[in-house]
């Protein structure tokens, strides 16, 4: 939970405040000292009567009130010094110290008793074990750097504080400027889906920044993530995170630091598309998507690359090509009139290449055609370096220039680190965000399109699922794998088409049933155990005389009580399954049978309950797509009942959460109608 | 064509040199004063007695011989300037200057011209349009910086300038060191086939450097690309490169460049693979790859990871993992010893984590640990960067230390390069490179390893083809596709089995060859054009009886003037074709039939001649592979057999380069054998 005295605290206290700044409670005093805060400090130090020009309190009972807390002390004396300090009407705690869960059991338990004792009294706790927070009213951290404070810089917030570190240097180095950092260490009260809630529930249109990242290595809340993620994302925002720990050996090692619990990465996964965060791998991949948002938004795929130096331009067109962005030939009157003002040798084709001698004018003229003369250009990447013969800071000066006042977004891309360090530096302090490597660029440019252009429904028509009925047999039912009869009745009153089957006694009934039914036919006898061994199935049956004969010979079989008639149905074999991932809910599969499942793997999948939409895109990731289209002479299915199915079994989940694993493997698709032949249910309660 | 004067020239003229060193034969003079050039530099200005201090000549006339000529002077006097200085003697050329065949036709021309003159003289021509040559013996480019020169640093060689100097400003600022670089720009007679050749020709062990960095706009000769490549990988060398231009809109961009050609993609890396070149699509793989180069090579997949910081352990460990490399848990009685060595709170299990608080020492026992104690440990990455408390030089010097004399390879990541800047810059002039990202050095370790740790077998058992009878199909047939009587031919003297056929015409020719081939038959009619129209297919003939009955019906049908009689045969239906790519030679392509090339694309390709090694290694990844093998009750096929089927047709377009493309669709699998049941030819002369 996070609240006003831990935003803008009036006074601040540092619990273990020290001289030596090579230790974190003197390191956050200086950083306090030296950052934005224009509040009161004060500084607990059981030796010092001053420390670092601040007076100093030898014990909690001298201390006087103050907003905040940050406690820099072992953790043993942690809940000593809360409980005296909630007493005394602090409201918000920011515990820097290790020692806690991280590393105990003991440790652990003291964490939950500080929670507890926290959110009794109504305030908010960051870490322990973190670096700090660090806004506009206070640098709260023990570490460094100090990013520049903007309020159109990133808000950001990691469960690792050295992570953050990191993460901040390399951003800083390319111009990043962050509005908020939270690191919220074992987040034994505020965890990273409170941080979001916060965002969501105090976004301020226009003050607010609308870039958000996030370094995770445990979502103990996906739908609340989920929620407030969309939510923020619907006014406007971006957002990018990496989650690690995602393979088996990856979440051993999140295990082993914070005691982050993986979830698996497909789960992941389909959390973020379903809420439209930027999937991240790396800590360079969050900020070359940090850095994307940084610039007005792409609004179509058409991607314009401007050069002086052909070697980048090609990779980078290689790059977003591969990943589903174009680089179109750029022809006509005016692209012919723009050859006109560069040097001989220049090509307008796209890439624009203006040549190793082309200039700072040359480069302004060309980014105006590209915002005013080409209409099917979307957004412009500018590549310009330098090998060292003059300097480029006029070039950058018009790249600065246009990019502030460009209808399109430009993508700055300045390799030159060495021979142009001083104008990039002086391009970051105008505000911008740099990307020294133009592939880099060019796939997370891919990955923010994908991820952040598509329709994102919060809201959608649930189909009309009986639950009461569902409802009665999951409450009557027993754990493990439920019975035919009850697994037919949920898929009854799911509205999930399965093969009909009754069970016959006369003759009569056999051709009324038939009738019904259809040809072919298959029948089963019912009562002996090894139907086939006693010549009790038979498949195929093609007419009314075959089904009067064959019941006939049938119902005699021994042990035999009636006779089981099904319609023999053929189709294509499709599988759609759901099963219930901690904490995220239940993921639903689905994709084609046989061997598409088993060999090929070809399996998308998506979190419950999903809208129609999603369920498209999910069948549409699938290699084996163009099959249930229908391919070469090869018929398709009926594409929007296997959606229905798959949308019924999604809902199907929510109100009945006990389905722990869900088959319905085959599904036969035609192009009538997709109707489920087996399924499987097991049940935990 | 490299020669020992470009090398190690006694004396370099600078045509064109000038005082404005910001002008390329100003700055390259500059250069070359500044660098290690011991002999004598003369400079030719039309306007100057002295220029930079160094004697200058008015004219050609003037001018004393030099072994290497760098011209910086207009492209429209290049041919009497390489002329006359032919004449004097030179025999080495590095042309700088742009504005020939990358501008026009006319430059074009002036660049064949120079490129021939040159040759008939037997010297060496690197560029024109390039920044020329650096080594350890002068530092011949006009561009900055001018890196380390070391015979321990990569071997570097560019199509493009720019993207060299870009290359190197980034691979220096990580520490990387060169032994030599070569822009070889329009590559008018040495391209970078030519500058491969040369490291091969001239390898020397102990003194050549092993590492080989290339970024390749164009292959104009990927055999030989192919042989010195592997020639180099062969005497121990480690080889990355970029092959840029692979997309469509890429190679536009290409084209416009340095009139690049691209190549498909598929056809680069099947090139790459063969050799053992490590393929990278940016500045950052290659220099990551470069990198990886610098230290001990990794021999086995395990990795530890060490580190004082969860996050990006974890994130390294997810990226390995999913690559195909192994963070195995470390555990056992080494394991308790060493986690008595680190703080209360560490973790040994793999990553090792020895907390925001680990020593320098404790890295040290970490590292002998894992040199010593865990065997099954390969190689290890060491994370530590510093959230700005206090110094970290001690860390690195440990580090650097350990590195030097480490029985495995450590590759240290040192992310904090704002906090800890001085101290990484320190660990980089001692001779090691950095990697900033885990994640990107995660990635590359994993591509290295990949393509470097394989059977690379030079030479293979040819299978046994008529060489002859092949040929004289060959040489007889027209252009196009060709008939179904010389296919056969083919095919029979490429040792690959076709379904068998005869055409019978009486009924006891049909009964004895029915007989020899066996049931089921397949009989079609010879003569009608549309046979199933009029009655004259008929499939699945199971005896004799049938066989005497068909013959006689089918025999009557109008314009019948035989019966054709071949197996019925059934199995698993593969593919296997090859397409001539332009001057790579034959791409042999193989995979599942039916919907797996269809609808899956699932089709692995490699470059002919092919080893049985190289085949089952482009099997294996099939994503139907298990299907090739037997799945779940589904039989597999003769994978020996197909292998084989495959290696006969690499072998045959050797011998029949003619053959523009083949497809051998279907073939048909089973256990026994692998049958080829319809194939297309076509030739082009």
């Amino acid at each position: 939970m996070i609240n006003e005295q831990l935003i803008n605290p009036k006074s601040i206290a540092v619990i273990g405040g020290s001289n030596n700044i090579q230790k974190p409670g003197g390191k956050i005093l200086h950083n306090l000292l030296d950052g934005n805060f224009k509040g009161e400090l004060l500084v607990l130090n059981p030796k010092e009567k001053e420390v670092q020009g601040v007076k100093a309190y030898l014990n909690l009972d001298e201390l006087p009130h103050c907003n905040l807390a940050i406690i820099a002390i072992a953790a043993r004396f942690a809940i000593d010094t809360v409980d005296t300090l909630l007493r005394k009407g602090t409201k918000a705690f920011i515990i820097i110290s290790a020692g806690f869960g991280e590393e105990t059991e003991e440790g652990k338990e003291i964490e939950f008793k500080l929670a507890d004792l926290i959110d009794t009294n109504g305030a908010s706790l960051i870490g322990p074990n973190c670096i700090g927070v660090l806004n506009n009213n206070y640098s709260g951290v023990f570490t460094t750097p100090i990013p520049e404070i903007s309020s159109e810089g990133a808000d950001f917030v990691s469960s690792s504080g050295a992570t953050a570190v990191f993460i901040m240097e390399r951003a800083m180095l390319r111009g990043m400027r962050f509005n908020s950092v939270y690191s919220v260490g074992n987040a034994a009260q505020t965890g990273i889906e409170d941080v979001l809630e916060y965002w969501d529930e105090n976004y301020e249109e226009g003050k607010s920044s609308k870039i958000k990242l996030m370094y995770i290595e445990n979502i103990n809340d996906p739908g609340k993530l989920l929620r407030h993620s969309k939510s923020l994302i619907n006014k406007g925002c971006k957002i990018a995170a990496i989650k690690s720990g995602v393979s088996e050996a990856g979440s051993r090692a999140a295990s082993s630091h914070t005691g982050a619990m993986a979830s698996s990465d497909l789960a992941v996964r389909g959390l973020f598309r379903k809420a439209g965060i930027v999937y991240c791998s790396s800590r360079e991949e969050l900020i070359a998507a940090g850095s994307i948002f940084n610039y007005q938004e792409l609004k179509g795929k058409n991607i314009a690359i401007i050069t002086h130096a052909g070697g980048p331009a090609v990779m980078l067109t290689d790059a977003v090509s591969k990943k589903g962005l174009n680089v179109p030939e750029i022809k006509g009157e005016a692209a012919d009139r723009l050859l006109q003002e560069l040097y001989p040798g220049s090509s307008v084709k796209n890439p624009i290449d203006f040549l190793a001698t082309g200039t700072a004018e040359q480069l302004g003229i060309i980014i105006d055609y590209v915002n005013n003369e080409f209409d099917e250009i979307d957004g412009m990447a500018v590549v310009f370096g330098s090998p060292g013969l003059f300097k480029v800071d006029e070039v950058y000066k018009v790249l600065n220039e246009k990019i502030k006042n460009s209808k399109k977004p430009i993508y700055p891309v300045l390799p030159s680190l060495i021979n142009a360090a001083d104008a990039v530096k002086q391009f970051q302090a105008d505000g911008n965000i740099n990307f020294p490597d133009e592939v880099m660029l060019g796939d997370a440019l891919a990955e923010v399109w994908k991820q952040t252009h598509k329709p994102l429904p919060l809201e959608f028509d649930i189909p009309n699922l009986d639950k009461k009925a569902i409802r009665e047999v999951i409450d009557n039912a027993e754990e493990g794998y439920i019975a035919s009869a009850e697994i037919m009745k949920i898929l009854d009153a799911s509205g999930i088409n399965r093969a009909q089957e009754k069970v016959v006694k006369t003759v009569d009934d056999a051709i009324v049933t038939a009738s019904k039914y259809g040809y072919p036919l298959v029948m089963k006898v019912v009562g002996p155990v090894h139907k086939s061994d006693v010549g009790g199935v038979v498949l195929n049956v093609g007419n009314e005389e075959t089904v009067i004969e064959e019941f006939n010979r049938m119902i005699r079989i021994q042990d035999t009580t009636g006779i089981l008639i099904q319609p023999m149905l053929s189709g294509m074999e499709l599988f759609a399954g759901t099963i219930a991932e901690d904490k995220f809910g239940h993921q639903v599969m689905a994709g084609l049978g046989g061997i598409f499942i088993e060999v090929l793997k070809d399996v998308q999948s998506g979190l419950a309950p999903l809208s129609l939409h999603e369920i498209k895109a999910m069948l549409k990731r699938l290699n084996g797509y163009k099959l249930l289209e229908g391919v070469r002479g090869q018929e398709g299915i009926n594409i929007d009942k296997y959606i229905d199915v798959i949308q019924r079994l999604s809902v199907l989940v929510t109100i009945a959460p006990e389905i722990k694993e869900m088959d319905l493997n085959p599904l036969l698709g035609t192009k009538d109608n997709v109707i489920a032949v087996d399924a499987r249910i097991r049940i935990e309660k």
